[in-house]
């Protein structure tokens, strides 16, 4: 099968970078265009790029000459990794000229319509396409949040089997997620910074979204709480959550348990990866040991146990790039492609 | 004024070489006395201890012979540091013999007749004192566990304030707390342990038992609802906590600011020191930044904002070895001289 | 092709492990016999092992039955990862029963007899093993100290090409060196440690062996002066060094690089894989970002320039317990193999 | 006394706030002006700079309006902390018109008529003033590079007891010499960066310099060599270095170890301070353990042994930012007013 050509918006910065490493070596999208700010353009990857990852990139990548980005780009299907200072107005402008926007940015995720998807949780979202396209002739696709993508596997078959009432997740995250240079290393070397900005309101209000039912050309939020307490820690990838919560039915262990079981067998057998892994063993889920599994795209969680406050407590981990962004917004294309829509 | 000459049982393990540089210089006790296991014994301390602290040891203390944890030591008045596998017996028989324990080891902590002790939040429970003397000539005064002691202070101006209804907390724990050697350095470089083991347990109980009332000659236990999720992270010294709380009266911002203020005010009146400091500035305290606030006997909190599922959330932060271990028992001590108690 | 059957002495240590997980998956090798001391006889490998790899243990590997360190083992080659303390005594008489002995122990690297091998240096060695058979029907085969594994790669090319007069290294040795549990998280965490017991002296020793002549039936040591300065760092996986050599011969720097240059490609020839690569970007290679190249068995160097006191000064890295240990060990066994030595 | 009352140039970097924290406290200087460029002046310090000590800033400093760094500054005697780029200019133009100026920076410190100083080793120098005297009516006195400093103090017992003929040295050097926000977290956490620009360059010819002889009116370089091998490790605060050396004179373990001794018990006599310290423990000096000794201001050595190529190596650590930077220029400061000079 020929692959199909993509281009990647904001390909410079760390999210950038791990979309182009993650595309680079895809089994369906083919990188054709690279586009970045006005500084970069002009120049080849390869000489502009400051590369975090540890694989080397291609000389074929490295010898793309950045384009701006503008709707003289020639790929209809654009990755967005765009700074939030810029994303709004330009993912706007490229899918009023008919480009397919799948962006990690944050500006447009809570668009009432734009949809806001995880796949594995909420692909009747994307119905909110169609709307889009009555006003253009392109439309944007966003992934949450990569903490709300973290929390939202982990809570889904929960929420599914017995409702929520109440979750307090406190998140203890990666500084790779701050981008590069990002946190200094007289900040975080044997420190933990207890704050983030804007990152518990992101958390606090996306799950609503996704965790909502289309209802005629909308989406009716989920109506549950869910406070959240943020963290920087000295971890290199993998952002960790202590979470409580509280059902609206009430659950048995072995409930739990059977639920999150079930709901990982499902998205086996649809896509073949583990997306969602309960850990026996204590003390695990852990950044070091498990942020790779399933090539950094599962969600782990482990540690059930009875809280005294809300019902129940356990923990949770993904990668914050993979899972939480980078491969998110692959994912989020490879679904559309499946279903036609691209 | 002369010094009052004090043991230190358990002195080679990091909670008891913390007791033994502490009081090194302390303007109130000398230790004349140190006792450890069989195996040290007999021995000079210089030559046995694998001395932690960054302060060097004095010659006179290096000097010293370890001596055994028996009714032979001269000193009425025992520190101990005690391993638990042993604090329990050793503890119970050498206060029966007369001796006053000054007790850092989880052992004796729940016992009914034992006082659970931080002086700035709950003296009166001293009364137990006299209690245990009937049976026996000594008695045993415990501190709480060193993540206990961090919430406890940080909460108690709340809790008689407002009353306490439900908390949450998250703790991000410094390796010193496990001691030496403790955590692995593969386990937790660059990594976090979401398990901490039966220290969940501790907290949800210790505090109940701290923030209860002397009814008669025994503790009515407070009877609000404690949730600890406890992690252990690659910093050295602070545990940092993410904490979220509702109060039977509701309370305005401005209120419960100033219920920390005027505890600390009263504090500072009594003792001279800071004992609680709310921090405006953003993203504080940090362990590397705030730890070591009154010689590390401050617990630092901040951020505090609203709490979308309980009513208020902040963070805290205190020294684990000093205000949460060492520190604390020698408080502890000084308050009962103070009292004319020992 | 039926697979060769093996077994793995020391199998819960950390080399242990990693022969385990390298061995799981490996073409011409197959895991058929575990074995380690009295204290895990008898159990299954995977109750009573630490795994400390990222990947998974398979069925198989974690049913087998650990077996003890005897000649009732009925695998013919025999890994050994075991303890120094004991590894000198069972190697030896494993091998008088007749069993290949290929070890990464240090107790026979120095033994006359004994080759102490990397496949891409000094192959000739082998012969030694002929020796070794005269006295009883197996053979040890031994590899280097991790560190000198990464100092001999490196400065093999200029060595063949130049003659060494002397060389200064200071390593920079990663925790995971030191095996499980190793160092505490407390004396590394942040910090330095300028010692690491008996390193220099097999640094020292072990490489003028390695690039000796055979002669005869021995090995002629070569004569160059070698000091070693040794430090254990906050790095996980990855011995750096800062190297300083003069040569024999005077050198230019083009005439060094395609020295290096010409090695590699040698080597890739005949194995396919990078063995030793230059980088040529500034302040590389690095432990976090280089030291997996060829699945952790190249050595990487950089930053060639001219010492004011020896002649030239560079940077060299390799992943100490792959390159260093049970890749080496690995290797060692496929070059057997393939001459037709086992 | 009166204290003198003095101003800091370039007062928001690190090592100026350095010098704002060690100077807030001084016994013989005020702070009474503060300085910066440009775009902080005007404005009050409190407000501007972001604080890196843990030790909070007095109401008075953070009340101070910073001024510009022009001759209209009141205090006759400048500390400088300027930027490379900018100090150059500035301090000439300020010691032209009368200012005394005692800087970190490294513009001026390889001036022929500039003295670079560390008043332990080299006050001799201090001659210079007069020849810079003649061309203005202010003068500059430097002190050298953060590792020059300790590599000097490390080293100058034995050149002045034995000579010395050939030195390598390398480098561990901590995270707080790259200045805030310098090393990205991205970059260090669990990592080594084999490179620091410039600074192999700095080693190797400051030392000659401060070890020169005052020659009538210019100093005639020490002649030995040396070279600099340099890398950033994840340690907060601390240069470590592993250091060979060849002397012109042999000497003995003991000989070496007692001019050590013997510099020290003078320094002390002369300052009250340990300057050099010998630590007799295996695996010492460490950063975390011995960087604060005599307040940040002493030298540790440690591990002296046989080295097979040169004669001896050991290990030295001193503390960066204070022994290396802010505490080298108030000590050079304090001497000038000893002698009258300023």
């Amino acid at each position: 099968m020929k692959k199909i050509k993509v281009g990647i918006l904001g390909c410079t910065g760390s999210v950038g970078q791990k979309l182009v490493r993650l595309l680079s070596s895809h089994s369906l999208f083919e990188i054709s265009e690279l586009a970045a700010s006005e500084s970069s353009a002009g120049k080849k990857y390869g000489d502009v790029v400051r590369w975090l990852e540890s694989e080397e990139m291609s000389d074929r990548i490295a010898n793309l000459v950045i384009k701006q980005c503008t709707n003289d780009l020639e790929s209809k299907i654009l990755f967005s990794a765009l700074d939030a200072s810029v994303a709004g107005e330009i993912e706007s402008m490229l899918a009023e000229n008919g480009y397919i926007i799948i962006s990690n940015s944050k500006n447009h995720r809570m668009d009432s319509d734009v949809p806001l998807v995880i796949p594995e949780v909420n692909t009747s979202h994307l119905k909110l396409i169609h709307i889009q396209k009555r006003k253009g002739k392109g439309f944007i696709v966003t992934n949450p949040n990569c903490s709300t993508i973290v929390l939202s596997l982990a809570l889904i078959p929960i929420y599914r089997s017995f409702g929520l009432k109440r979750v307090i997740v406190t998140t203890m995250q990666a500084i790779s997620g701050a981008g590069y240079p990002g946190v200094a290393s007289l900040d975080i070397l044997g420190n933990i910074i207890p704050y983030i900005e804007n990152e518990e309101e992101k958390i606090e209000t996306e799950i609503l979204k996704i965790f909502g039912n289309m209802e005629n050309d909308s989406i009716k939020f989920a109506d549950f709480k869910v406070s959240a307490l943020c963290n920087r820690v000295p971890v290199r990838d993998g952002h960790l959550m202590s979470i409580s919560f509280e059902t609206e039915q009430k659950a048995k262990e072995e409930e739990i348990l059977a639920s999150i079981y079930e709901f990982n067998q499902k998205c086996k057998e649809e896509n073949g990866l583990t997306v969602l892994h309960y850990m026996l063993e204590k003390g695990r889920p852990q950044p070091l040991l498990d942020v790779n599994r399933s090539g950094g795209m599962a969600v782990t969680v482990g540690n059930l146990r009875k809280c005294s406050v809300l019902d129940w407590k356990f923990t949770a981990l993904g990668h914050n790039t993979i899972r939480g962004a980078a491969g998110a917004a692959i994912k989020n294309a490879e679904y559309l492609l499946k279903m036609g829509l691209i």
